[in-house]
């Protein structure tokens, strides 16, 4: 990208429009779910007019039209001309993505993203502005879960989008290592439970445990509870409370919130818990040791500033806390999806 | 992008991901101007740490490193490390293009945008739900202009962005037919007198005049006019008033806002006063006659229907109005960037 933004940049701007037209596509997408486009394609036996869409979702017919022919230039939709007519059908990526039913979907992810994220980014520039140091920045869990969990339904917002997360970078996660050596598995702060579900398809020996507040787990149950799952729940404050005994503790995306002497408290805790032989697996986006990438994660890091306070860090910072906790042979590895995972030994 | 989606795409969403991100990313480019970020670098002899730039911009430490480490990740700036420390600085992209005083500066164009067109978007959604159809949505220019033009800031917010846009484009725009036979040119609508600046420099024999309301014309005189420019302005309403006579007259992004009977009426209008053999060119944003893309003229449409009720057309429905009103011999150039000419001829 550095030979393009130097060179052909200069005769004319494609990329920077392209950056600055982001936000254009993002809500594109948001719109098409907010509407049901995809969840209607889904259910749809047969391809159908710009016209059929727009009664079935109650829309104007020269929005939706547009909405489609752009939907169909990114390839999420497919087009073909009938009789002078154009007529949208799904793909396979929206089913399995974008529409609410979809194995991996990333319509709760979307919602979120909608809803809370993008206004929050509207005020990014402020959020910079703020005259506060590093240290000063990084609030305290409860406040920044207060914000999240500010209400019912913002929970479940919350709660949906880390599910989705899960269900796109879970697998890549719990697999990153090899876990069938430990037998009992507590995901502290497992929220929805996506990742749980993720270790107890990979290792069906283990038993697995989401540690978390009443209020989440109740969700958990009432919202994303699967038939066949073999999860366990407990209810459990794991930063002022006891922390249940254990071969493995997997803290997904808790880490980053924090400052180092409260992280290092927790972690220290945790050591305690751990069974000998047990371990520790962080699961975080890291950052490259120079900060220079990835820039996925450098943008969530920039999320952290404007939504909670917190950033992501590269794995050295992990690796320093854990040993100081008492970890030993600590492991990095990258998954090259969003989320990374970092083993420790106790 | 097809292949993509439809493969690789099924194994993780990279592509998605990217979509729904996209706001992230305007807003990092959008943040950066608003702090001062690229004019900084501008002026600035040297590298500058993040330290020295939080301090200079009145801004937090933390969220500046962040934001010029994801500039740096976008190559937008550079980065070396010296003595452990990160030195950042501009590049030929960033002056070029996103301080205030580049050559080709796009600083108005990301200000309308991240002020005025980034919450409108976030109401996408409902401007698709509205039950109007085609018709109906297209409002008159009249009320088209008072939304842009509500307040003196938000006219000059927008004249701003117009001024950017002409700045990379307009020079494509005027080239991509031999304007030399055309003594006289009238820019209908011509704003801050932007592309009548590039017809001036390519065409330097040609009289060249900006007919605009006088609002507009003296926002022209005291924000845009260049100490070197030749272009004449005249007020005038090319609507409701008379319209001057000349060999050419030029209509940029006029015809898209408006219903196709009072398209016609218009061009009427300007071949009345059009010099025998003389011409017009109009200047629009082109769908494929098919309407599957470009992908940036599509979202220009959706665009339309969020802030001012018009939309983006194939070259026919220009041809055939243009026909309609005794123009002979249309042709359309595309330019291959974000906008393109059709020249008739009386």
């Amino acid at each position: 990208m550095a030979e393009h933004l130097s060179q052909s940049e200069l005769d004319y701007p494609f990329k920077l429009l392209e950056y600055i037209n982001g936000f254009r596509v993002s809500q594109v997408i948001f719109s098409a779910c907010d509407l049901g486009v995809f969840d209607l394609f889904l259910r749809s036996p047969t391809p159908l007019s710009a016209e059929a869409v727009a009664r079935e979702l109650g829309a104007s017919e020269g929005g939706t039209e547009r909405l489609l022919d752009v939907l169909a230039g990114f390839h999420i939709l497919e087009v073909e001309v009938v009789e002078g007519k154009a007529l949208y059908s799904g793909t396979d990526v929206s089913n399995l993505y974008l529409s609410k039913a979809g194995a991996k979907s990333l319509y709760d992810m979307i919602v979120y993203f909608s809803q809370t994220i993008y206004p929050l980014w509207g005020s990014l520039a402020d959020a910079i502005r703020e005259r506060k140091n590093e240290h000063e920045t990084n609030i305290e869990s409860e406040d920044l879960f207060k914000a999240a969990y500010r209400s019912d339904e913002e929970m479940l917002k919350f709660m949906g989008f880390m599910n989705s997360t899960w269900v796109i970078d879970g697998h890549d996660v719990v697999t990153a290592f090899d876990l069938s050596p430990f037998n009992t598995i507590i995901i502290l702060g497992g929220c929805s439970g996506a990742l749980a579900r993720e270790v107890t398809r990979e290792y069906p020996a283990a038993t697995v445990t989401v540690l978390d507040s009443s209020a989440v787990l109740q969700a958990a149950r009432e919202h994303f509870l699967q038939a066949d799952d073999t999860i366990q729940f407990q209810e459990g404050d794991f930063c002022a409370g006891e922390i249940p005994p254990a071969d493995l503790y997997v803290l997904p995306r808790i880490i980053h919130d924090w400052k180092e002497d409260m992280v290092v408290q927790l972690l220290q805790k945790i050591h305690g818990s751990c069974k000998p032989g047990g371990g520790i697996l962080i699961v975080e986006a890291l950052l490259f040791e120079n900060k220079r990438g990835p820039v996925t994660t450098q943008i969530f890091s920039l999320n952290m500033l404007v939504q909670t306070g917190g950033q992501e860090h590269p794995p050295s910072h992990y690796c320093r806390m854990m040993a100081t906790a008492g970890f030993h042979g600590v492991q990095v590895r990258r998954t090259g999806k969003c989320y990374d995972a970092i083993l420790g030994i106790k």
